[in-house]
């Protein structure tokens, strides 16, 4: 390797710009000449040995930087990173340089061996991981402090003179994926490979997951039309659905972890090492010694962090769940108040009084969840978690659980304190079509619109310039540059999410839920594919080996859902009718039923194997030989040692 | 490594028997040849090159043979074996004999840095990974086929030619171990890390596991004493307890973990690399080649094996539960009978007669738990699982289930079905009590007066002979040869999942249940000591991380408590005051209240993390180590091929 990275320094390929670095409007000519010059300097001196090149824009005041590296220092940076990528004999093992030869498609000349999205991976990974030597502080800007060590792209990042590192798009590619993904009207599956190879793994798997979560949930959709078609209200026909949804749901859910399994594995993130998480840049506390890898990095006590979730967070979050609560109870007021004023005086305006508590409850609780949300981002900073991982987990749990209650609570309420069958599957079908309708706008037509718009503009004012300057790049990287910024697949999964909920809480109720879940993510699937091409920014690629949280959100969705459904089909007059004489027999029965669908629950989720034999006997080999390979280089290590 | 492997052959010390191998009489001599030469032989040759000395024996006819092994070679096994040992710096390592210096009480002449049972291990390991080379047969037994990687040892065993293969006794050890274990009477802590020097990890876990619950209990045992010694029979009081039960129940299991990690990282065996698993003695099939590792071996269709568990061994094991459930309804028929007879014709030999069903009872169950056993080692050996941890996981589950059912069906009949609640109590009190007498009785005081009697014989017959021989090296194998086999704290830990049954299924209806586990516990500790420092054989160590199986084992337990306990409370009489009018409410408010403590136990196994979070750094330190020193070996290969 230190041959490699020598033969690197009198190697230089022609340019590719792969990553855009927009520094702030006015920034100090000392940080920028420091900051790139960290950026090409050697891996020796401590610098990231990676290419830049500035945007010449046209009024040159905007500090734009192109960022690239040869094709040797990718391969490289591949080996830092640990990239997983296919051998000649199709197995997966972690790519090195020295055993490059090895792998397939392989070639020296073969600039596709690593796909662009790992390119901007590896690039990203190695800015991050640019580094402070001796310098005390960020030249040109005393107050934004350095430490030996520090990542200096977030110390940047932090004190405002970065404003944005982004990804940028491949034309080429992105035309040849948009038109095998969504260009054409056709009946069959995504181009997930393609999909993983331009955007990355967590955007396949989100993909991947909203294809089979909408497969997986026709056979609902099919069994469910009959009973609306034929207006079943037998209720042993109920029970059947509802036991089957459940036992159904559990499968499709411990399905998808094999499915995954053989996704990721082809991907190589099912065996790609976890790396040493760096803190996320929010993170701060007093200088000290990480006790993990020895460095100078700022800690925080894990016990004020404790103190902080449990005693502020978990007590706001309570809070905030009652005062949700107790506003769905003004609204169940007004909406009995409107009832009884339409009973008394019926005219035109009290019709549409009628709908007055609806809209404003619908309103509020869309405020209260933006404000919501805001307070939990604000309060799981303050948390103040190390990794961002651990951050997101805890943000994801607080939204969720607010957002879950939101969405539910009336649901809830309507069928086990009011006892309305009626009214719960009319808001049932309000609720999920409405809030269907208004995401799909919300995510993907409003921005698509904009993003039209403020292209034409930009076009336009290019045009007006008629500069000499490669046109088409500066163009493509200001248009790019103020596209929105795509957050993650965070709200892509609760919507799912709050969908699951609605088909599976109440699915003896409402049959037709999976009809209407089928087709918005048939629709969903599109708009979102629209989403990431044309509207946003490309986002960086994260490798990742599973759907992280939301496995086990979905999981205690479909146990609850076991809960509810067993108390509904109870409640109903047809099972009551059955046990005339006794209700306790009735409840006792139910209670037991209840049990036993958990408890078989938990047993199919314990004997369906998490990972498909095939996967597992191919991680079983590789461990084989990691294990084989082991003694001999400690047996390399001892000789090498010894000839010395 | 090379050089250490020729630097062995010109190092002979003196010899220290630790194995003792018992071939059957009459073995041909070629084979006892063939045999030892192959454990001498040198490692290149595909030997053990370990030490070996046959015994003389007075009539000279038994074929009894001392393994030994130098030093050095001890050590370089432990490489081999992937022990887990600590540094100077306080750090657990995976030792190597490159990096030995750097080991806490390593020298070259220090012969105690492995404990004997890690030399017996490491003797054992090397035993059975001996493998045939191009031998066809095992020389003189043209039977016993032989292929090519195939286990010796294994072949020898299940061909009936080795007898057994066990580790000796250190009486000196066993004497100091002994006295600080059970030789006076003290209140305090055993002496864990002796009893694992000298068992090894599996059984001083058991005891660390058996120590920690008798702690446990200790808050249950001293808060049921008042609700006896006062008759409470305030049910709000009997909530209060089960509640406190169930919570509590789940706390120490979750904290067990953490104290259970908090060992095994002491004793390096929750850092141990899993090596590669063989293929049990038992495991047959058409030869094929293992797709894991290449070589060849039988392998046997994992869908034949499915078949045979779900449609030969699950339909059998329903069956027998089925069986034994209708024994357990005759038995109460019996009951009725005798009770029916006792009141028509009063008389001594009527009121002798009420005991005879639940003496036939007692009987009948103990035949069917053995018959069973013997059903359930059978079917699960003929399921002809490939790893002994798959074997023994299927045997764990077939005994577990139907042990419980034979346990706690009549419990369980009579709590909710006959409701009577005194009969309950009753009952549990009776099979408590009694199956802990007979239990320790059968385990432990049966056995040491056998094994006294059969060592005063030996002895006897040893001082009439008279030879010049080693007299105690040879009376003490003879003595330890014949010593019962210790297989495996299975038993053991049934018996603890049994009683934390007893305790916690039916706590709110006997709160006295803890105190006899407490005061059981404290002998059986003693019990358990005696039994294995005086009954049985010295078992081979076995390095494990945690008790596997039986922390899930547990864990369901505690679960179905929590239905139990809420149906109990439900059916008092005092609880059912509180509800007079409505018997729906009741039985709503107890399912609610079910619901609510499954809730909370579930959250609290989440939020309570499985290490504690100094272990979890120590790990994390070590992963980031070893990822950094992974950089430096792959850069270190790199070079030293570049200058080849």
């Amino acid at each position: 390797m230190a041959e490699s990275w020598s033969f690197l320094d009198t190697f230089e390929t022609d340019f590719r710009p792969l990553v855009v670095i927009e520094l702030a409007k006015g920034t100090k000519e000392e940080t920028i000449e420091w900051f790139t010059n960290r950026i090409v300097d050697k891996k020796t001196n401590g610098g990231a040995q990676l290419l830049v090149k500035p945007l010449v824009t046209e009024n040159g005041k905007e500090n734009i930087y192109l960022v690239g590296a040869s094709h040797l220092r990718l391969l490289l940076g591949a080996e830092t990173v640990g990239l997983v990528k296919e051998c000649n004999d199709n197995s997966m093992r972690t790519f090195t340089y020295s055993s490059r030869k090895t792998f397939k498609d392989f070639a020296d000349d073969n600039h596709n061996f690593l796909t662009v999205a790992e390119c901007q991976y590896i690039i990203k990974h190695e800015l991050e991981n640019l580094r402070a030597k001796d310098e005390k502080m960020i030249p040109g800007y005393p107050q934004a402090k350095l430490y030996p060590g520090k990542s200096i792209v977030r110390r940047l990042l932090t004190s405002g003179i970065l404003v944005q590192i982004f990804p940028l798009h491949d034309r080429e590619e992105l035309k040849k994926l948009r038109h095998s993904w969504y260009g054409r009207v056709k009946v069959g599956y995504q181009p997930l490979d393609e999909i993983r190879c331009y955007f990355g793994e967590t955007i396949a798997l989100y993909f991947g997951f909203l294809e089979y979560f909408t497969f997986a949930l026709i056979p609902m959709a099919v069994i469910g039309i009959p009973y609306y078609v034929f207006a079943w209200e037998d209720y042993d026909k109920y029970v059947m659905f509802a036991t089957f949804n459940l036992l159904w749901s559990t499968v499709i859910l411990e399905v998808w972890k094999r499915i995954c399994a053989i996704m990721t594995y082809r991907w190589g993130t099912l065996l790609m090492k976890r790396q040493f998480e760096e803190p996320r840049p929010g993170f701060h506390g007093a200088l000290g010694i990480n006790p993990v890898t020895g460095r100078e990095e700022p800690v925080y006590s894990s016990i004020k962090r404790q103190i902080r979730i449990y005693l502020v967070s978990l007590p706001f979050v309570c809070l905030c769940l009652y005062f949700s609560l107790y506003v769905m109870m003004i609204y169940f007021d007004l909406e009995q108040w409107a009832l009884d004023y339409h009973k008394e005086n019926e005219s035109n305006f009290s019709n549409l009084m009628l709908f007055v508590p609806s809209i404003i409850y619908a309103v509020v609780i869309e405020i209260m969840n933006r404000i919501y949300r805001y307070a939990a981002e604000f309060l799981t900073s303050w948390e103040n978690h190390r990794l961002e991982s651990s951050y997101q987990n805890h943000l994801i749990l607080k939204v969720l659980v607010f957002n879950f209650l939101n969405c539910f609570a009336s649901l809830f309420y309507i069928a086990f304190v009011l006892f309305d069958m009626k009214l719960l599957r009319q808001s049932l079908a309000t609720l999920l079509i409405t809030s269907q309708i208004l995401n799909q706008f919300a995510e993907s037509v409003l921005p698509y619109w904009l993003q039209k718009r403020h292209k034409k503009r930009v076009k336009k004012h290019m045009s007006s310039l008629k500069t000499d300057t490669d046109l088409s790049l500066v163009e493509q990287v200001n248009l790019e540059k103020e596209m929105g910024t795509y957050f993650g697949t965070f709200d892509d999964y609760l919507e799912l999410f709050l969908q699951f909920g609605y088909v599976s809480l109440f699915s003896c109720v409402y049959p037709l839920a999976a009809v209407f879940a089928v087709l918005n993510n048939i629709t969903e699937i599109y708009s979102d594919a629209l989403k990431m091409c044309r509207v946003y920014k490309r986002p960086f690629a994260e490798p990742t080996a599973n759907i992280g949280v939301w496995q086990l959100a979905f999981e205690t969705m479909s146990v609850i859902s076991v809960v509810t459904n067993c108390i509904l089909i109870g409640m109903s007059p047809q099972v009551n009718a059955l046990f005339p004489d006794s209700k306790m027999d009735l409840v006792l029965t139910v209670a037991f039923v209840e049990h036993l669908l958990l408890a078989i629950k938990f047993i199919m989720a314990f004997v369906i194997p998490d990972k498909p034999r095939e996967i597992q006997l191919k991680l079983a080999k590789l461990e084989f030989e990691s294990l084989e390979a082991l003694k001999q280089q400690v047996r390399a290590t001892d000789m090498y040692n010894s000839e010395k």
